[in-house]
């Protein structure tokens, strides 16, 4: 760690001495409010371990306060269903106590979604793991059944036993479940098409306070509003996801990938928006600006990077990928050295952490991993760290970025008072992680010296102005990150208001003690 | 006339002596109940000739109906608004009278859904006709922004001055109207991919009674359940939808098409869904069983024939459609004589009504072009006609092909009294319309002969024969045809519980007096 801090430190030239996180038998919880019920102990769990890893989740406000031991919030019981009849009863049970109930996939919710900032009321927390596994395969549909509770480890373990991936890799892909990305409507790491896990559940089960909820397994239906898409992002509060039948496929057997520098963000913008619009499809499809490719190795700070990929489990893909590239020289871009290695069918390599090479796609690559796992460290090192996303039409694309880029700088620089250029500035960088035909996703990652102890402060005033502009200048709060508590203010100016009624009434009627992680999404009742 | 009756007679063996339909004149309505409010004469028309023409649907058991000149629930008014604030004015204006609203964009639904069968209670048909217009294209994004009420020719006219399209090509292309394909989720006619007017759906704007519902443009967003996706499919019963941001592109440069014939139906079912599951995506994958080949003129009745195109933008698909064919190959299928015209970029032709030649292929899409306008032919001809359409999954589509199939053969020799083989027996064809990865959209084709004067009982029972084959068999009641008031029993024993009640609410919220049209997908307040 401390090495880790002295690097962080030349590199950056901010970031202080290593401290360390408050030990777990240190911190000191509210006392709970609730008892396990007789006959249901081994449903229930008071523990202090339990209570304290499911009080908070992963947004850097979160990591800050754990490391500190300050945990305001935490569940009175955390719950540990192993039967779809369990989450009943933990439903039923709290209802009757006027407890309410957060389903808890892994935890890794970076916008508030599984604290419950309820005050006065007591709260069960419903950890999902236990119902973590593959319990059909269709291999003929490509479909497979899966429990709520999987993580995604725990998943493409099952589904390689058939040959089969469900290739959702997010960055949270180690600890967060499929009922968690299906709550949050989590982006995959293809950057098109088929990649979204709303486009890879094909049927939705959710037992809720007045009925279980479950859709027929169609490939495609026009049959009223599609009651999938009615669950898929609403982030807990209209039931607790049980299972699903997602999507899958065969391991790609093909792959190319390439990475093309280009001297301009907005020239490589426009590649990329005629690759998105080309009807091509890459799998990869991430622009880098010049600073964000520095930041996880793959480039050395002086140009934008582009990381073209394209995979197939069918047909060598080198051609669709020499499409690609043309179009990306005519707009002024390079390819990287080494050679990109075209015409290099591999045979289906599956994990996104298999070693791609030593060029700067492999580099990514690896940042792209590691990167939620260094929010430990740099909390330890006084480093004040954090990322926002958004999407944009293309039309608003270069206004937008330019002024999410400028207020995003001037809040680090207010805030944090360090210099805006030169040793020791903040980073503020930026790449798509999706592009679409008809806009793109940006994603901010900010580095910056953190005020020790005021890092909470420092963090909500720089999240509250960046969320403004991207809400003023026409964007989402969040493209795949979720709404959560942290994003209410902004959602509510994004979202219509007679759907927010609609979904206060869906909600009243489903769930009338409003016993769902309240204050997610929708006011309580 | 008499030649076209002669023809049928000559090819299926049934079919009678023409019978003319009962003149406009002739029709008798029922009293009109509501008087256009003072001032507001030109808003609402009382006239004959509107309220007969927003009478009925264009189910077979609506022409035949409106042949007979029985228009059982006409609107008391029709509305033609101009613009948004006279939507408000006769949605206030219908709550105030205590009246219902029937939405109505070409009148083409074929499952009762502009039909109000409300009894006692006086309707206003609003027909969105005036709102027809292309009000901004972003030529960046590829995306326009077009008022509900615009049928496909109008938005592809206005579209065609900035070179783009939406290739959006359902049957009812003619007459239809954005707005109606978005309140009824209608597949175009690509037959994967991004086809579904819900993909094609960047933000949509409706009014409804307590306000006006319009989400942001944007190409992705995670921030809560989609808005946009609670309003597709929505029948009209929660706002009146006003205008969209659709998805446009341009006009395709290289095209590849091929026939392919099978001796077998699964065998070429297996065929269609390799492909489907390859990542080629073709625009075109249709797969016509021998007799619906031979219907359309496309084959001779002996074998099935499989229709595959690709088409973009951008870059030639030839090589694309080599590797389709090698896998319809390898599943025992024989491509079509004339040769199938590969390596042939063409100038991208618009319009799916472009001659494409004389091959099989040209003769389906003729036919498909042609085949709602068959409908009043075949009534004046007293041949009963009818389509019934859904989607599965691959692992149980042969038996539920197999079941449907026997089913309706069986229910429409029951009530017809008709042969089962032979001369004079009907027809029942099946084709693909839309494949996915996970399963395929199966469309029925009946022909037969019509008990005159007992059209609709005829049609009612075979109708509820086959959905319920299609709901027990785990299909979904309609894939693009929507649910309406036809297709409501079935409809509700295939949404999941929870998700009507949610519904129920919903609208109970948005619409509490119960005007927007009533008894299509849950029941009237």
């Amino acid at each position: 760690m401390r090495e880790a801090a002295e690097g962080i430190r030349q590199r950056f030239g901010f970031g202080g001495e290593v401290q360390k996180p408050v030990p777990l038998k240190e911190v000191t919880l509210r006392r709970a409010r609730l008892k396990p019920p007789d006959g249901l102990g081994d449903l229930f769990s008071g523990d202090h371990y339990e209570r304290v890893s499911h009080g908070l989740g992963k947004a850097y406000r979160d990591v800050v306060r754990g490391f500190r031991g300050e945990f305001e919030n935490p569940p009175d019981l955390v719950a540990f269903p192993r039967h779809e009849s369990e989450i009943e009863t933990v439903l039923s049970w709290a209802e009757a106590e006027g407890a309410a109930v957060i389903p808890f996939g892994g935890g890794t919710s970076v916008v508030g979604g599984v604290e419950a900032r309820l005050g006065e009321r007591p709260v069960v927390t419903m950890d999902l793991r236990r119902l973590d596994r593959v319990l059909e395969v269709d291999a003929e549909s490509l479909a497979a059944r899966i429990q709520a509770g999987a993580t995604g480890p725990r998943l493409e373990e099952q589904l390689r036993e058939h040959g089969l991936t469900l290739r959702h890799f997010p960055q949270s892909f180690e600890y967060a479940t499929l009922g968690g990305w299906i709550a949050t409507r989590a982006g995959g790491h293809f950057a098109t098409l088929l990649t979204h896990i709303d486009d890879l559940v094909e049927s939705v089960r959710a037992i809720t306070p007045r009925g279980n909820w479950e859709s027929r397994r169609l490939p495609g239906s026009g049959a009223g509003p599609s009651p999938d898409r009615m669950l898929l992002g609403s982030e807990g509060i209209l039931g607790a996801i049980s299972e699903a039948w997602v999507r899958v496929r065969p391991r790609p057997q093909f792959k190319a990938s390439a990475g093309v520098e280009f001297d301009d963000f907005i020239a490589a913008a426009a590649a990329v928006r005629e690759i998105s619009q080309s009807g091509l499809f890459p799998s990869n499809c991430r622009l880098l600006d010049a600073s964000e490719a520095e930041l996880t190795g793959a480039g050395d700070g002086r140009s934008d990077l582009l990381i073209l990929g394209f995979e197939s489990s069918h047909q060598p893909v080198d051609d669709w990928m020499e499409i690609a590239l043309e179009i990306a020289e005519e707009h002024g871009g390079a390819p990287t050295p080494p050679p990109t290695g075209l015409k290099r069918p591999n045979s289906g390599r599956l994990r996104p952490d298999d070693s791609e090479g030593e060029d700067a796609v492999g580099a990514w690559r690896g940042a792209f991993l590691l990167a939620p796992y260094l929010r430990d460290t740099f909390v330890a090192c006084g480093v004040l760290s954090e990322t926002f996303e958004t999407a944009i039409t293309w039309d608003r694309l270069e206004e937008f970025h330019a002024t999410v880029m400028e207020t995003t700088r001037a809040a680090v620089a207010e805030v944090t008072g360090a210099p805006r250029d030169g040793a020791g500035a903040p980073r503020v960088s930026c790449r798509f992680t999706h592009v679409y035909p008809d806009g793109a996703a940006p994603y901010f990652t900010v580095l910056a010296p953190a005020v020790r102890g005021g890092e909470v402060e420092q963090w909500d005033e720089i999240k509250a102005a960046v969320s403004e502009a991207l809400i003023e200048g026409g964007g989402t709060i969040t493209h795949h990150h979720a709404v959560g508590r942290d994003h209410r203010p902004w959602y509510d100016r994004q979202r219509p208001a007679p759907f927010a009624a609609a979904l206060r009434a869906a909600k009243a009627e489903l769930d009338p003690a409003g016993i769902l992680n309240p204050g997610v999404l929708i006011d309580p009742a």
